[in-house]
């Protein structure tokens, strides 16, 4: 089949790899239908040394099951399914309390033989406990947001409710790419959306979106962002707080993964509030001091694990309350992915959806 | 009267200071029974640099309102009555939220013309709102752990709040010192008392001490600690990780305040977990990089709301279900306080008690 190796910084194939065949009896083999390029997929394009043999690709894909193992149950040939970004069992003790992503038996995508889901077709490991069913026809127009519940708007989420976001916090959400915006519609969902309307005017369910990309910040007001701030480090941390005054916001939604943006979540943040991270971070340690200490400020968030949400976000797609989908901006077949990351790399697109 | 003041690094003295009176209708004047040396005290006992006008000292006290401002109701003179360490109005935005901490007109004792609680009276501002009455004798024995309501049992037990212990939590608590030892108390009263005995082979509600001083970790013991870790550093995380089969413990309690024993947190931490810190920092950084990332590490706590603790946790006292009192091990008169931060300094003492 076909799949997507990237060999170096800014050096994606698409080449021949080996069919996937079911190899364990805990296995499903997936055909994709469609998968895309995730934001922390630009870290490698932007650094990797180069190689000789290539690393595969893609975490995030929904498809069709084309044949599952023997000790599957609860699946069969012809079901369409998302995986999450982490595949797990969901019986042990991390996956029962929620957190799938340090699941005993689980493990990334396109890794250690494992494929990535920017290709053709997936072997799907722990495929009882990793994909959930979808009930939609693979010519759905709700395949786009449906796919975002295997990482970029389940990341959000996870942001927003580790954050605390409920109906009486404020929020600020940092950096405009898909992840944040996601931050943002999932802070709309969990917060804003609840605040009746005598309550307005203590600030509840304000959402500040910090971001400087017109056409992504547009689309995080259609999210649910009340304000958007253009501006960026301490001046950015002004404006904020002039919006709040002078406090800073309950929540902080940092989506970016950069020293910066740290420094901007914590600048902006309420004493008692917390600052969630999603961001792969860039840096090793952080700057939380006395002042932080005063302030009771709590920092959380982590790699999220999308299976713990999928259930729970799920009808709110199906029935069309929320349409995460709309962080892609671009469609590309297979062979053109490489094309895909350039143009996430440059700015040109938000997201790119892939239709092999 | 007589009050303490700090000169430099371990140069306390006992002196004459001005007589406190009145000053605003919000005020009230109150004659200390019970003060205390704090383990904050003994950084500027090491470090402080050299002053000519020396600076007040103390911040935990209980005793006897002498006056009080026209606009304080619910006190009345002759009234016995504790101070959180910090001093609010209990009335504003954060104070309601319980961040007595951040109260928009409170602010810290021994400053800026305020007392220290290390002296024979205190002038009290936001009486109304600070002091908590006490509803005991000027010679109950419950004196001891009553003031510990002041600060070292409220800050033991905002970690454990803060860190999450539940009955369904581990612990591990880093420190044998006074604060440290409160927080393995209020462990115990938050979580492991809640135990059910069926579910004690799952290991919910084991609390480990890391000290290594052995009069203090029996009494740790005493509060509750199940087990004790003398080792530090790798050697301790390995031998916290040898007792959680290998996962660390859902919360830790880092009760010092240091880099190292920051470090051991992150050691002994579970995916998933909370790390909460009441020490006072003494580093600007914390690692908190990929690989807490990958393991959703929480890192929260700070400074404690001690006032928003005093409701909950004072009928425990008087009823004596809990005997935070016990880390006073030596108590000093007023003009013998050079000595008691000598002894603290020394470690000759756990935490001295001041009667003026």
């Amino acid at each position: 089949m076909r799949a997507t190796l990237m060999y170096g910084a800014g050096d994606v194939r698409v080449e021949d790899v080996p069919d996937p065949k079911i190899q364990q009896p805990t296995d499903a083999l997936v055909r994709v239908l469609r998968s895309c390029v995730c934001g922390s997929d630009l870290w490698p394009y932007a650094s990797m040394p180069p190689t000789e043999q290539g690393e595969r690709m893609g975490h995030e894909f929904l498809g069709v099951v084309e044949d599952i193992g023997s000790d599957v149950s609860g699946l069969k040939r012809g079901d369409l399914v998302v995986a999450p970004f982490v595949w797990s069992d969901s019986t042990c003790d991390f996956c029962r309390e929620g957190l799938h992503t340090s699941c005993r038996h689980g493990g990334l995508w396109a890794r250690d033989g494992i494929d990535g889901g920017q290709g053709e077709a997936v072997r799907v490991p722990q495929a009882q406990g990793t994909l959930v069913k979808l009930p939609v026809a693979e010519d759905s127009a709700l395949l786009p947001s449906l796919l975002t519940l295997s990482d970029v708007f389940c990341t959000g989420h996870h942001c927003a409710v580790t954050a605390g976001v409920d109906p009486r916090t404020t929020v600020t959400v940092i950096g405009d790419g898909a992840v944040g915006l996601s931050a943002v519609l999932a802070a709309k969902r969990l917060g804003a959306m609840g605040v009746p309307p005598v309550e307005r005017s203590r600030d509840w369910g304000r959402i500040v979106l910090m971001g400087r990309h017109k056409d992504r910040t547009e689309l995080g007001r259609d999210f649910g962002a009340t304000d958007v701030v253009a501006e960026r480090d301490e001046e950015g941390i002004e404006r904020v707080r002039e919006l709040t005054r002078g406090d800073g916001t309950h929540t902080v939604l940092e989506c970016v993964g950069t020293l910066p943006a740290l420094r901007m979540s914590l600048g902006v943040v309420r004493p008692g509030g917390t600052v969630s991270r999603v961001g792969a971070p860039q840096y090793g340690e952080i700057p939380l001091g006395f002042t932080e200490f005063m302030n009771n400020i709590t920092l959380t968030g982590g790699v999220a694990p999308a299976r713990a949400y999928i259930d729970e976000l799920l009808p709110d797609v199906l029935e069309g309350r929320i349409e995460p989908g709309r962080v892609f901006d671009r469609t590309v077949g297979l062979g053109d992915i490489p094309d895909g990351y350039r143009a996430m790399a440059d700015r040109a697109a938000l997201k790119v959806l892939v239709q092999p």
